[in-house]
């Protein structure tokens, strides 16, 4: 079928739309603003699409044809994210009384204007320096990690430093470097309140990793690793799984990649991809549940049908997206009660794995703590923030030059020994063994802690307003966790969709959301108990380690 | 995975592109314009990657996200085409000493200025009628059809007429309106050409199809008509037919949709897709090797390197894309070696049906030729090509004014009967059955039986040329039907790669295309001597009817 050539050329007309600078009617210009907003929203939606296609389904000669698609793609929307015009109207919003905008309207504003000032706020030769870093370093990066020769990225890591903080000072010279560019990946957070939450954490986990390694208490968790999962089996129930918990497949897609991710075009259009491995079940079985949890973050946008073409209705910040993935994963998907629901699924596919083994037996061997790993990415729930927090404290003192960069490895080592205890063998599997510093993404690590915190103080809200529900009279019935037990996830589908996706990116900051829902800011001791209360249990810890704190 | 934002902000950015508009360098200057046209080509490879998507992964709610999608899209190639630079960029190369460019460049910019004179010949007011046209006429015609009533169709008919008539006017007033639109779809064709090729056809194929009719000779066909065919077992079949007929799944894929076509972005990322019915594996098995064949043109762009990202490597007409799908379909699906080839793996996955046929069993099966049907769709290769040319009497009487809406229907059931012998039953059935005058598009019909002309002569050269190189001592070898016999299909397609594809649009015309490659503009005398021969022996005609010619 190759009709519609002619269909095209004329409905690529559009009318021009006219744009009159001085409006006393700000919801008029309002109006406009969000215009030119939604088409830039719609083409990085088109970009959203050409990702997913490339970890999916385009064919592998077309590499190079992508690369130039993204590239001319990146040139159209970085034209209309500095157009000159909306930077004027995205000023005379700001600056408008702020009665005449309601609340959501204010928000965009706020961050649309902020994004505004960022893109146009550095020189032209700052901007190609960046981009040819972006290259350069990762190449760097590659090589030095093959070789465990950190010598060889360290020059370039210097030059990160030294751009991120003319990069920082374009953009906000009376902040702090650091502070300016954690905005990047989370909203409204400094690094004096990192400071303050991770030094609790950090308090507090030193001492219960510590024990967990004391304890002569080994759960029985041997039985699950090693035989052989057929994949396609696997991917089967991952499906049936990530609808349970609330995928809505008529607003997006389930597919396979190389590395799970969740993308795609639209809260209409989520596309969530999973991996599967023949020899462990549970990397594919938490991966798509931890999927599943963004996916459903970004189907929940379709909850506001007024602004979900636009950014206020989208992710709050990097770190409550992860919170929706840990929440699910890890609140739900490594709960008690959701393995009395999983169980009986394991069973009918793989039998001889499973069906001697109760529901208890599965929650052991899904929690195994392992010795504490060098490796972030291999890490447990409990000794990953610790990774986090090195990481976080090093790059800090890079920005703040208390730490030079030929120090990185050394310090690098002797926190691992510090915070887990562990010798680092060489720099491929320690200070470079993340990707994130060769793209100068400074800030972004953090975000991945506040997510299991942010995870962890919205499911105990969760749980406890549902479970108050469940005994009142008028709304009496299961409590979360029978409702988890039972395959019933709407009840915190739902809830997730009424107090956090519905506010999008209404909330300044992450805090800010937290005690909109909560009725607190982030509290580290919330995390801090559940993991003590939860590990004292499974590794039979002296009970005077949870009621110490 | 969600890394990757900060990045983005920076490879936004790109480089502005100086433009001295005064410029005595015609290299540079074309230069100039190649990179603006290649911008719109990927642009253009966007969207049809966006309509892949649509037809075979979108999930349904994403209809209306896709649609603004397209509109964003649309409205930045519109702006992008009627750029004034590009404009007068293109008119200096148009007007510049025509020995300063080679003829890959001439032929580019010949074209390219015409579709920018195209693209702004219109003034608004028409542009937004044609729109709104679009979606109002497509809908009247739906109801029309549903209820078999021209009627209500009519007055769109008229409002399309009176439109085009003023586009074409507008584009140029020097001209025959209908020849004006005929160029939107085959290059350099006109009217008077039609005229002389479609009058010769049509003298022939109304003595062919009576006497194919007035035959006593019933080949024995119906055993291969009803049963059920597992469309899995068809969809493995066919692809690995696509992949010997030389479809290169490194620069493409193969996918399933309900309407197949073949499209994708780039040569690089050809998407062809099909279709298969349990109760027919005909149809499934020639619309594959059809789709093969627009997909092997559009991968044999790669052959262009210089030029490869710009419309002068693309396909030259309508027409000419149609030939290479009947070429493959028709020339070589439908003949006798290809059964040689195809009947053991028929026998393979379905022994119950073919076990004990041979392959002329499967040749006659192929090519049998059922009662004229009034349904253009549903017609076989000899009755094709007059319900097109009773379509393009009709529409050129429409705007030459010789017949007026109203008649429509009269004039359509008479020349069925006229032309095919066969009565219509009711408008839905007769001039409601095609949506192409619901679009507006006046001249598409011709290229469909134009290309079956092309296929039969590029064929025939090929045929000629392969088969004297295969006797020839120094190139001995099989000759084609021989190599088609063994399923080294390599040979036909090399030959169309080299004498076809690589010539991409350099040519003005069909017609040139053809006199280049056969030494002769179209001969409609090679299509019907095929025909004739074909179907001479298959229902025992009299031995004159073929010399009669």
């Amino acid at each position: 079928m190759r009709f519609g050539v002619k269909v095209l050329i004329f409905s690529m007309y559009r009318s021009s739309r006219a744009f009159s600078a001085i409006n006393n009617n700000y919801s008029n210009l309002y109006s406009q603003v969000t215009t030119k907003l939604k088409e830039i929203n719609y083409l990085q939606g088109i970009v959203g699409l050409l990702t997913w296609d490339e970890m999916t389904y385009m064919p592998p000669g077309a590499a190079q044809c992508r690369g130039t698609q993204n590239s001319v793609m990146a040139g159209i929307i970085y034209d209309k994210s500095t157009d000159k015009e909306l930077g004027e109207m995205l000023q005379m919003l700001k600056v408008a009384p702020q009665e005449q905008l309601n609340e959501v309207q204010r928000a965009l504003i706020r961050d649309e204007h902020l994004k505004y000032t960022k893109n146009t706020a550095l020189p032209k030769e700052l901007v190609q320096k960046l981009a040819q870093l972006e290259t350069d370093s990762y190449n760097a990066w590659v090589e030095a990690r093959k070789t465990a020769e950190f010598g060889k990225f360290a020059p370039f890591l210097q030059e990160w430093v030294v751009a991120s903080l003319q990069k920082a000072r374009y953009i906000n010279p009376n902040e702090k470097p650091y502070d300016v560019l954690l905005q990047d990946f989370e909203k409204g957070m400094t690094s004096d309140r990192l400071d303050e939450i991770f030094l609790e954490i950090r308090n507090g986990l030193v001492q219960l990793i510590a024990d967990i390694r004391a304890s002569r208490t080994l759960p029985d968790t041997a039985w699950m690793r090693g035989g052989s999962f057929d994949t396609e089996l696997q991917s089967q129930l991952c499906k049936g799984i990530s609808i349970d918990l609330g995928f809505d497949e008529s607003n997006g897609r389930l597919d396979a990649s190389v590395h799970p991710f969740t993308g795609g075009a639209h809260p209409t259009d989520v596309r969530m991809t999973t991996r599967f491995k023949a020899n462990d079940i549970t990397e594919g079985l938490t991966g798509c549940i931890h999927e599943t949890g963004h996916a459903l973050y970004e189907q929940g946008r379709n909850l506001s049908p007024d602004w979900k073409d636009l950014s206020v209705s989208g992710p709050l910040s990097m770190g409550i997206h992860e919170s929706q993935s840990l929440l699910w994963e890890r609140m739900v998907g490594l709960s008690k009660p959701f393995q009395r629901y999983l169980l009986p699924k394991l069973q009918a596919i793989f039998p001889d794995k499973f069906s001697d083994r109760t529901p208890e037996d599965l929650y052991l061997a899904m929690n195994c703590i392992k010795d504490p790993s060098i490796i972030r990415l291999e890490s447990d729930e409990v000794t990953y923030t610790m990774h986090i927090i090195l990481r976080y404290e090093i790059e800090k003192g890079l920005l703040d030059g208390s730490i030079p960069v030929e120090e990185v490895p050394a310090v690098w080592n002797s926190k691992m020994k510090e915070y887990l205890g562990v010798e680092v063998m060489d720099d491929a599997q320690g200070c470079l063994q993340d990707i994130h510093w060769a793209g100068g993404a400074f800030g972004y690590f953090p975000t991945y802690s506040l997510g299991a915190m942010y995870a962890c103080q919205l499911y105990a809200c969760a749980k406890e307003q549902v479970d108050v529900a469940s005994k009142s009279t008028c709304t009496k019935g299961p409590t979360l966790e029978e409702n988890i037990a039972l395959g019933n996830f709407a009840v915190l589908k739902n809830w997730l969709n009424k107090n956090v996706h519905k506010l999008g990116s209404v909330p300044a900051s992450g805090d800010e959301l937290m005690e909109r829902v909560t009725g607190n800011r982030l509290q580290p001791e919330t995390f801090l108990n559940y993991l003590r209360c939860k590990y004292t249990e499974i590794y039979k810890l002296r009970e005077s380690i949870s009621s110490d704190n």
